[in-house]
C-alpha cells in the first residue's frame, strides 16, 4: 500500500542569533546545540521518521546545503532535497514541495516542519501529527500546530482559536511578535497559541489555497508539472524559483484561508533560536551552568552559556549569565542578556574581521 | 683587552600567576608576553647584550629548559647555560655562576638580573649597570639596584637606605613584602626602594661573601673548582647541585653581608608578576583594553586584559576588569582583580584537568 504520509523539513535559514557557532557557511541546523551527538536536522529528521517513511521526508534548503543535508541525512537521496537558488520565504518552497508531492501521490497529506526546534515530548509530537494527517486526509483545511505558551513571549507569533468542543479548533486570527502588554493579554485570555511554524495539510488542499490567495505564484510553478521528480527538475528551478513572490507562508496563506484550524499541542517545544533558550533546555552543571563540549571549572561563576570545541579546558570565575562561545578561530563572550544584541554583533564582525567569519 | 663584565640571567621560574600562557613546560619568560615578537628573554639577552660581550651572558636555568634556552638565544652555547638539576632557589645558582665566571676571569664584575621583567628606559638601564660594574671593579661592595617606589606596592621587597652625598647609598635593611601600612610608611620615609633582584658585584666580592655567610655552601661548590667551564662540570653539577641548601640570595648574603649597596635607578621597570602588572604595561585599545595576539571587537567592554593565540577573532561584550587568556587548548576568564587566585586556579586545574595543563 502507497504511505500517504509525507513530511517537508524546512532547513534554509542560518540562525544569526548562534553566531559564532552557527554561520552562512554553516548554519545552526548542521551543529550539534544540544551536545548530544546528533545535529538538530538529524533530531528532526528521526523524529518525523518516527511516522514517516525516509523516501516521503523533502528537504527544503539553500542550494549551499546540500552538501551538508546529503552528508548528515544519509537515508536521504539527491531527489528529495529541494535546493532553493534564492532566498524567497517560505511560501515559494512550500507550494514547490506541494507539486512535486502531489505528482507522486494525489493523496498525500504532509507536515511541514522546521530542522532546527526542541521537542521534548516525541510520542506526542507523533501522535499530535497522525491526529493532523488523519483530519487533513479527511477535510480540506490547513492546520497548524499551537503550542500552549507558558510564558508571555513577545518574540513568538501568537494564533487566536475559536472556543469549541472539538480538540481541533478553527483559527480567528494571527499575530506577529505583540508588545509585551498585548502577549499578556493573550496569555491571559486562554485564547492564544504560540504559532510554531508546524503546519500540516494534504498536498491538494495546500494546492487549492495557493489558487485562491497566490495564483500567480501557483502560476509560475504550475508551469513545472511536466517535470517534477523528473531529470528537468532542477534546470525548471533554477531558471524559475527567484521569479516567485517572496513571501511567508503565514502571511501569504494562512492569514488570508478561511480553512485554517489549529490543534493545541503541549510537547515541550522551544525553537532554539537563542543561545539562551538554549540554555534554558540544556542540562545544567553546578550552579546552574550549562555546557557543551568544554571540561570546566566554575569559580564564583553561576548561569553561563559555555559551548567550546570539544575538550577544550575552560576556567570562569566570577561571571554571572554570561555566552562564552569558543569556534576555532573565534571567541564571544556577552551576557545572556544581550543575545539579541548578536544580530547586531555580527554585523560589526563582517565589517570587521570579514564575511569569512560570519 | 679581555672585557671584565659578565651577566647572568636568572630563568628558571614558572611564573604560574600567568597561567595558562605560563606553564612548567614553557614558562612566561620564553613566551612573547608583549606581543613584541620577542620573548622575554630574548629582550633580556638583547638589553644586557648592548654592555656585556654574548660569550659573557650566562643563562641559570632549570635543565628542562636547556632546549628552549638555547633555540630563543642563538648566541649562546651550551657552556653559557647553567642548568640546575633541582629547584634550590637563587644563593647557590649565583654563586656556582660566580665561580665559573672567576675561573675564566679573576677580575670579572658580574650582572645578575631576572630574564622576565619589563624595563622601560633601556638607556639608562645600561647607564646604571655600567656604573655598578666600574665602581664593583673598584670596590670590594655587593650591589643591588633600588628602584623608585610609585606607589606602596605589597607584592615586592623593600630596601632601606642610608641618606648620603653619594649616588650610590650604604644599604640598612632588607624588608620583603610590608602590608600596606608599613609600605605606606616606607614611601612617605624617602629612605626606602624597591628589590628588583638586580645584583652587581665583581666574582671575587661574591664569593668572599658565600665564605662569610654561607661556607657550606662554599664548600660544597669549591670541590667543582678543577671543572668549571671543562666537560666535567655538568656531571659535578649533576651530582652535587641537589646537596646544596634551598635559600635565597636576599636571605642567605645580602640580609647578611655589611658591605651591600644599593644604586637608586629610575628606568621605569615592572617586575611583570600578574596579569595586571603585564595590563599596566601594554599599549591600550579603545576604553582601555590591552590586546595581545588577538583582534577584537570591544562593546561595552573597559579596562580587559585579553591574550590569545595570533589572529583570533574575539567579541566581548558587557565585561570591565577582566582577563581573558586563551591558549590552544585552555580558555581563562576571571577579573583582574583576583589575578592573586591564578596560583590557586592551577592547583584545581591540576587536580581536575591534570598536569599536562599547568
Amino acid at each position: 500500500m502507497k504511505n500517504n504520509y509525507y513530511a517537508v523539513i524546512m532547513a534554509g535559514g542560518v540562525g544569526s542569533r548562534f553566531w559564532p557557532i552557527s554561520t552562512q557557511e554553516y548554519p545552526k541546523q548542521f551543529h550539534d546545540m544540544l551536545g548530544t551527538g546528533q545535529t538538530l536536522i538529524q533530531r528532526t529528521f528521526e523524529r518525523i521518521h518516527q511516522l514517516v517513511p525516509s523516501q516521503n521526508i523533502l528537504i527544503a534548503t539553500n542550494e549551499r546545503y546540500n552538501e551538508l543535508v546529503l552528508e548528515q541525512l544519509p537515508k536521504v537521496s539527491q531527489n528529495q532535497v529541494l535546493l532553493e537558488p534564492a532566498m524567497r520565504n517560505t511560501a515559494p518552497c512550500i507550494l514547490y514541495a506541494a507539486l512535486k508531492i502531489h505528482q507522486q501521490n494525489p493523496d498525500a497529506v504532509m507536515l511541514v516542519a522546521p530542522s532546527d526546534h526542541w521537542i521534548e515530548n516525541e510520542n506526542e509530537f507523533i501522535n499530535n501529527i497522525k491526529t493532523s494527517f488523519d483530519t487533513c486526509a479527511e477535510n480540506d483545511i490547513l492546520m497548524t500546530l499551537g503550542i500552549q505558551p507558558d510564558s508571555p513571549n513577545t518574540g513568538y507569533g501568537y494564533i487566536q482559536f475559536e472556543n469549541g468542543d472539538s480538540d481541533i479548533k478553527k483559527v480567528k486570527n494571527f499575530t506577529e511578535k505583540p508588545n509585551l502588554e498585548t502577549a499578556k493579554k493573550f496569555l491571559a485570555s486562554g485564547e492564544y497559541l504560540w504559532n510554531a511554524g508546524i503546519f500540516v495539510w494534504s498536498a491538494k488542499s495546500i494546492i487549492t489555497a495557493f489558487e485562491n490567495s497566490l495564483p500567480d505564484m501557483l502560476a509560475l510553478f504550475n508551469q513545472g508539472n511536466s517535470v517534477w521528480n523528473s531529470d528537468d527538475e532542477a534546470n525548471f528551478i533554477k531558471k524559475n524559483y527567484a521569479k516567485s513572490e517572496n513571501i511567508s507562508i503565514d502571511f501569504g496563506i494562512m492569514e488570508k484561508a478561511n480553512n485554517v484550524h489549529v490543534l493545541p499541542v503541549d510537547f515541550g517545544w522551544n525553537d532554539l533560536g537563542t543561545w539562551g533558550s538554549l540554555y534554558n533546555k540544556l542540562d545544567k552543571k553546578e550552579r546552574q551552568n550549562a555546557v557543551v563540549g568544554a571540561e570546566t571549572i566554575f569559580r564564583d561563576a553561576r548561569g553561563n552559556m559555555v559551548r567550546t570545541q570539544s575538550g577544550k579546558r575552560v576556567v570562569i570565575q566570577g561571571l554571572q549569565d554570561f555566552i562564552v562561545v569558543e569556534k576555532e578561530d573565534v571567541l564571544l563572550i556577552c551576557p545572556k542578556s544581550a543575545e539579541q544584541d548578536i544580530k547586531e554583533i555580527t554585523q560589526e564582525v563582517k565589517t570587521n574581521f570579514g564575511e569569512d567569519f560570519v
